[in-house]
């Protein structure tokens, strides 16, 4: 099997972030821009529907706008050759729950293509190209019942479109991997939090929106009991799990190369109590209870916690507790202080 | 969500089998022509690449030649609009992993050009067409490390593309059904054996032969050690999973749609033992051992033993021993008496 060029080049990483416009893909490529990857300086080329203005302080990367479902942009990507790929693109599990065709085109189908053009690349390359390859799966992908704690072999049994869409995923990422076209790994992500920005309609944001909006001395509303568990990592962790991902050696992986992130188990009342000891009574007193059964139901059917043993092992790392989560987010959302 | 027609309907039920020129397709197609399906009379539609002659004495199915990957036979099953659909058309394990763009275009772009057929029928109906889908996935969705025996949620970790690709049907037809567009199930065959017919190349054929060539007076090659440990349940027990699972209310089992199959667990000693009693010393007398790292190192990746409880706790049954796998072939193959 090729030796993958990720691990053999000298010089500049040439880097693909996939869904490069969204909150985490700019998290990372500004990482990326301002650090490097796993010590090397890398060129970095993201892709997505659009972008927020790039800062003005680091080298600018290519930013390509287009629809990554479309044959063309396989095409590009296998063209640009990237030593390390990262795949964020992704249409997100209440969109893919609401429009099922577009949820299986952009979740599986172009998934597929891209993975089909680096087989043409690599295979056109006599073997030599075999790009890592980052797929960002996530806890979705599982169902109750579940166990006390998940474990690194429990079957996955989706509840959403987007769980099946992305356990799917997974198993090509893996296939294609085991045949070496690419050295792929595919990553199940926490739900991750405080996600910076505005209130959305997602299901899972209130678990941020009872952090964020009481910090920045707005109300938030708060639809389920005290007592839900689930498993969180902040965005800052999400980065270094995708950084961490694309440097380690994978032959540790076997033929099992999706792994259940790290991350910290806790009940809405033990995110509470972080934000009373962190930012006050008062910042308490911002969450208003309105139970909502809908949302209740959604989340009854999500995973709590999880020993995610492989990836400890990996080396990979999120947070102790929820507090850290939280000065996290004013560390890295609000510029080390809480406003007001 | 609108009732299965399956369910509803009454008088003569309207099933297609895909794939139903193979060994267990015809199998099951002559025990429906014979006993109809579920207490009802039914109509049969096979699909399959060729057919072998159809039996006299029963009434004669539509027989249809096609490719299945082919868009136009996914359209002439939607326009049928079957009660029950049985899913057993595959691009079995050795040539998957050759081929590896066919096994893709077989094993899973098909299936899911039937699925998005048979949805836009659900759709044109009202809702209220929604057959029964049983879709025939394998033990081979299954890799090592595994547990002394795998229960009901052990993780997916296939170890070849075939394996990769059932387990994606499973997931397409897991969501497709909470979707309410069809009430499938996919059931995880143990090995058949067993096997009628001519030796084959696959990887697992000397489960069979060195069982089928001794009966019939052959000489048979057994690559390796006793003391290989395996999963295997009848052709006739297949069928029996097979109209179970078309026939079965599946609300039980919630949104967890694919089942291990019951089987015998026994390693090789035990299959000779069991051919001894039924067949004599002289029988045993004909397997020789010819070790071949090779195939050793393929066996050495597949499940050993299974605890099958949901399954089983839904009826599904397979045979208490291999002597009764034994017995069943020389019942249903060889008119009932050894040869000679």
């Amino acid at each position: 099997m090729a030796a993958s060029v990720a691990e053999t080049g000298t010089g500049m990483k040439k880097v693909a972030i996939l869904g490069g416009g969204g909150m985490i893909g700019q998290k990372l490529a500004r990482h990326i821009a301002a650090n490097g990857l796993g010590g090397q300086e890398a060129t970095l080329h993201l892709h997505d529907i659009g972008f927020p203005p790039w800062p003005t302080d680091l080298p600018a990367p290519e930013e390509r706008t287009g629809d990554i479902a479309a044959p063309a942009e396989a095409e590009w990507l296998a063209a640009l050759a990237p030593d390390v790929i990262f795949h964020l693109a992704a249409v997100v599990s209440g969109e893919a729950e609401q429009d099922f065709e577009k949820g299986w085109r952009v979740n599986v189908d172009a998934l597929r293509r891209i993975l089909e053009a680096l087989r043409a690349a690599h295979e056109a390359s006599g073997g030599r190209y075999r790009p890592r390859f980052v797929f960002a799966s996530s806890i979705a992908v599982f169902g109750p019942p579940f166990p006390e704690k998940i474990g690194d072999d429990f079957l996955c049994a989706p509840q959403t479109s987007y769980g099946a869409q992305k356990a799917i995923g997974e198993l090509m990422v893996s296939d294609f991997s085991r045949k070496g076209f690419i050295d792929g790994i595919a990553i199940r992500l926490p739900t991750i939090c405080v996600r910076p920005g505005k209130p959305n309609k997602a299901a899972s944001g209130f678990f941020s929106s009872i952090i964020r909006e009481p910090l920045a001395g707005q109300e938030a509303v708060l639809p389920v009991p005290d007592t839900v568990r689930h498993w969180h990592a902040s965005p800052r962790a999400a980065v270094g799990f995708l950084t961490h991902a694309a440097t380690i050696d994978l032959a540790a992986l076997g033929s099992r190369r999706a792994l259940n992130m790290p991350g910290v188990s806790c009940t809405v009342v033990e995110q509470i109590e972080a934000l009373r000891r962190v930012a006050g009574e008062a910042a308490v007193a911002r969450i208003r209870r309105e139970p909502d059964p809908a949302i209740m139901a959604i989340v009854e059917g999500w995973p709590r916690d999880f020993a995610p043993e492989r990836a400890l092992a990996l080396g990979f790392r999120a947070e102790r507790d929820f507090e850290e989560i939280i000065r996290i987010h004013i560390e890295d959302e609000l510029g080390g202080a809480i406003p007001g």
